[in-house]
């Protein structure tokens, strides 16, 4: 990697801190060149402005995202788990893509990587859905948006739970056996108990 | 209603408009005070500081809520129907929500009122798994963490969806459906075609 390739990567790092942190608007570019030993020019010639070095934050997120979370249309439940592992491990990634949700809503083509990528799994699980492996009850895509959903809930964990997270643990299996019910074809369904 | 609790009225509802905008951090006293037609001095004394504000505007939302959104332990795909219609009236709640979940994570008491309402729901959950109105795959509030989850989705639909919102009617149709998949208990699941 050049030293260029090397310094971007470096950027990128920090501006992951940064935004995670203060969010797009909160964010000070200073601050940013300072968390990367870089000048802040440097950084406006690389990437253009803030908000394109934002964006290009979300897409090097989601591309580390991509590799480290594999995605099976047949085990829907193991992918939704291995995204909630991503985001405990990475809690900078999860408020990323919150910052992203408030600060750049309807944005067209601030995150063009990652609509990229969901095209190619709705694809996955429509293929799916016709296979019989993944159950139709939803559209494919709104399984997807479901199941994104599933995995983000963290704050709304502490409302419910008297003000404290959800322990890990319980978080993990009921969002395998949520997504579960939410995509496991009916004939697949345990059989429900007769009344005799 | 005497003047100071129409003022304070005004400032709840100009702090609705600030918060949702700009967030917590970005928010503006000054900017809320022109708002409200009060001046700025009045805020302060009022409500303390403007994360108490803040926390006030989250509460002042929630007892809202509470009131147009009924809560039926026994019809939670309707409560969750319910809940997305008010979102999208309210676009303003949806967005202060998310920036609560954003800048007070965690902050004890910052939002007390909401976390009774909870606990109530909760128990009103647990008592319907008790008589077998409610399935018992998810605890109960899990249940209620992903209902709540469910109905947030705006941003992720954009970026399933190519970048472009899922139309209501479909988001409200799976929704119904994705929270009955969840609750439904087993033995009133529609029966699986049987293979001859």
């Amino acid at each position: 990697m050049g030293d260029a390739a090397l310094t971007k990567e470096r950027i990128l790092e920090a501006a992951l801190c940064e935004f995670a942190e203060h969010g797009l608007a909160g964010a000070r570019v200073d601050r940013l060149a300072g968390r990367a030993g870089c000048n802040k020019q440097l950084i406006y010639e690389y990437f253009g402005s803030k908000e394109r070095l934002f964006d290009a934050t979300i897409q090097a997120t989601s591309e580390r995202l991509a590799v480290e979370v594999p995605f099976d249309p047949a085990d829907l439940a193991g992918h939704a788990v291995a995204l909630y592992d991503f985001m405990i491990e990475h809690p900078e990634a999860a408020r990323l893509v919150r910052w992203h949700a408030l600060e750049r809503p309807g944005v067209a083509g601030s995150a063009p990587w990652l609509v990229q990528r969901n095209r190619h799994l709705v694809g996955a699980i429509t293929e799916a859905q016709r296979l019989g492996t993944v159950a139709a009850d939803l559209s494919a895509r709104m399984l997807l948006v479901f199941v994104i959903a599933l995995v983000q809930t963290n704050e709304d964990e502490r409302l419910v739970n008297r003000g404290k997270p959800i322990p890990h643990p319980e978080k993990r299996r009921a969002l395998r056996t949520a997504v579960r019910l939410l995509s496991t074809p009916s004939e697949q369904r345990p059989e429900p108990p007769r009344s005799t």
